[in-house]
Formats: C-alpha cells, structure tokens, sequence
C-alpha cells in the first residue's frame, strides 16, 4: 500500500454531481422548447441510462473507438425523440451547448480541498470515459488540480475494460499495483483490482437522487474506504 | 484571427531551457561516474542532435510509435558510448533518473506570467513531441497552468507531421484555424500553418546557447510574432 505514487479518479459520480449539473442545464432547455412539463431530473436519469449500452458498442468491437462527447450527443436525440421531441427541427447550436452540460458540472464539496492536499504528495489525474476535452473544461470550470488529463481517450479503450488500467499505468511509467483507482463505484474497483491496482472507495449516496439502492457502501475489502476526499487526503498522510 | 479558441505551445526551447536543464542535470553525473573532464553543455547537445534522427524512424513508419521517454533513453546510452563510458556498467536507477532530467526542465523567465494570462482567455496547453508524463511532470514541479496535457503521445504522431496538428484540434473539437501554435522554431511553425493553424513566434536567442545561428528572427508572415509570452498575451488582449 505504501508505494501508491499516482491517484487515478472516476468522475461522474465521484469527482462530480453530474445529476444534478445535466438536469441544471436541462430544465432551461426544456422551458424554451416549450417542454416545461418535463422534469429536467427524469431526463438526465434517462440521457445516463443510455451511457452504459453506448459505449458497450465500443467495448464489444462493434464500433471503432468513438469519444464521449459523441456518444452523449447520439444519446441526447435519441432521449428528445423517446420524449416527443424532434431535435431536427432545433438549433445545433443548443444541441451542443446542452451536451456541454457533461463539461459543466460541479465537484462535491469536499473535492477541491481533497484534490489539492492529495496533489502535493501524489500525481493525480482523472481515470474517466468522459473525453479529453470533457474533462479539460470542467476542470478549467470547477478548479480541479489534475496535473494531466487521462482517460479512455489516450488509451482508446473504456472501463471496464482491464486495457483503460493497464495503458493509463503504461503512461505512467508505473507498475499497476503503484496506482490506486478512487472511485463511487464497486464495479469498478473491482475491475481496477483485477488489473492489478490499489483502490480507495468513497461513498456517493446521493449521486442518483434521493432513492439511491446501489453504491451505498463497500462490496470488498478495498484497500481504503474514506468518507469523501478530504478524509481519503487524512488516512494518506497529505 | 479574432476567432483563435486555443493555444497550443511547442514546449522544448519555447517553454523551457532545456540546454542549460539537461546541462545541470549531467554536471553531477558524470562527475559522479568519474568523467568531470567532458563539458555538460557539449553532452546535452550531443543528446538532443539525435532527437529528430530517432523521431524520424517513428515518422517513416519503420518503427511503431514509441514514446519521447523510450527514444531519449536509448538516445542517453548512445552518447555515453560514443564518449567511453559504458551505461551497461551503470546503475539503472541513476540512468533512469538522468533521463527525466527532460522532465524537470525550467521555464524561460516570462513563461508563468505568461501563460497564466493567457489561461483566462485561452484553452493552452502543450503540443509537444514529449510524451504525457514528461510534460504532466514538467508542468507539476514548474507551476505551468496547461488545461491539459496534449501533445505526440495522445494522437501518437510526431510534428511535423500534419496528423500531430490535426488530430489534436480534432481533440479540442475544434477547426484548425482555432487553434495558434506558439513556438520559437520557424520550421514548427510552417508546418503547423500547412494544417492551417494560425501561428505566433517568440525567439528564444539563446536556446543552442550564445552562438545561436537559428531561429533568431521570423521566417515568414506569422500571425503574431511577440517579444514573449508576456508581450504576446498583451497583443492577444489577455
């Protein structure tokens, strides 16, 4: 445990309420629609949904490796016309401005200060699916300290899959074992474990509303579970 | 030009000093390894002349693409030779730790005023022939404020070729004419307009050292030609 150098983070969910931000940018969309009746949380719960089974097209080699933004952006339509609404007949220029709500979501309250006591004692960078560009706004956005962006699109490959571990520890330099996943997620820590890295679990409980089932607590032994990344900073010494 | 979005900056010679860097660096290394007789200055040239030959393998398709790290290491055991020492004989740990003396390169003088103003009104970050570490590294123990850390190693070309200016606004979804290269080096620069970037020079007169004969004035009708990253962020209006 003590050679973890680089500390890696998921961040929809963990790093960021991304609920919350997409619905934010949702509802004024909807109103000048003239789809006020809809309800902006509903939306986003719907427009994530979609997230999994787009990139499992990728995972699958059924598509070549497409970028999220891309993928977000087939999901919104797809989401406007399960709800009666043509994006057709709307301005590009709204389509794209609503699909950059992913770029302009906020962090937890803890996380700045987390971020920036962890990075005086370790490299820290995001380990997302979202983009490089994605990732590089929020960060410009919200303040995160990333000393570079990482992710699915230098390797090409999306988590789950062990290849978004393995090359992003290739990047690095670093044996996999010398980098530890933070993340919300259980499912993937458990795929970060079985490439071989360290893993720290902090719980999200209100990441998907108020009624959340999952993600609650720990499922394994993780080598470290924190209350949020300001307690994970305190158990690591930085 | 009004519509530039994002500066992107070569990084050695226009950033950083890697001459007198790299020098410091060998001084106490050969000293150690009993060679105090060579002179710093004329080793780190001797390593940097084979940077462009050992690119040039990667960019003539005779290699896979292989990461600035890798090329400067065997670049490293190749000087040595050629000066009678014999790196085989050496401790891996010390070769490894000359070898990210690239890493630890400091900026010229106006570097971070610089480009902390321009940060307010640009996305920067680097395009460079480093890989991501030894840039992420570099901008960590320097303070350099990047959105991001781009460059050879996430489009896996290396400039000149047109696909490193190419893909990287591709990254930034961005046309090219969005983008302005920064760089002290004319022959950057003329390749990064053929991809139809708009471009900036800053000459950096002493980055061979005090008998520079390159690269001391601009070659064509630049975009924006400044004095340095103090002076160009005054032009651009941040």
């Amino acid at each position: 445990m003590k050679e973890v150098q680089a500390l890696v983070f998921d961040v929809f969910g963990t790093v960021v309420d991304w609920r919350s931000g997409v619905a934010r940018w949702l509802g004024p969309f909807l109103a000048a629609h003239g789809r006020g009746d809809l309800d902006p949380f509903a939306l986003a719960d719907a427009w994530r949904r979609r997230y999994q089974p787009a990139m499992e097209e990728v995972r699958s080699g059924r598509r070549p490796f497409t970028r999220l933004d891309v993928l977000h952006r087939e999901n919104l339509e797809l989401v406007l016309r399960e709800h009666g609404m043509d994006p057709g007949r709307m301005a590009e220029a709204d389509l794209d401005d609503l699909n950059r709500a992913w770029h302009r979501l906020d962090p937890w309250p803890d996380v700045l200060l987390g971020l920036h006591r962890l990075k005086r004692r370790f490299f820290i960078a995001p380990l997302s699916n979202g983009n490089i560009l994605l990732l590089a706004n929020m960060a410009k956005r919200a303040g995160l300290p990333w000393d570079a962006i990482l992710g699915a699109e230098p390797v090409r490959a999306y988590k789950p899959q062990p290849e978004a571990y393995l090359r992003t520890a290739d990047i690095l330099a670093l044996p996999p074992g010398r980098l530890c996943l933070v993340a919300a997620h259980n499912g993937d820590l458990a795929a970060a474990r079985a490439a071989g890295l360290a893993t720290a679990f902090i719980p999200r409980p209100t990441e998907h509303g108020p009624g959340q089932k999952i993600d609650l607590a720990p499922e394994q032994a993780w080598d470290w579970v924190a209350e949020d990344f300001v307690d994970l900073a305190a158990q690591l010494g930085a």
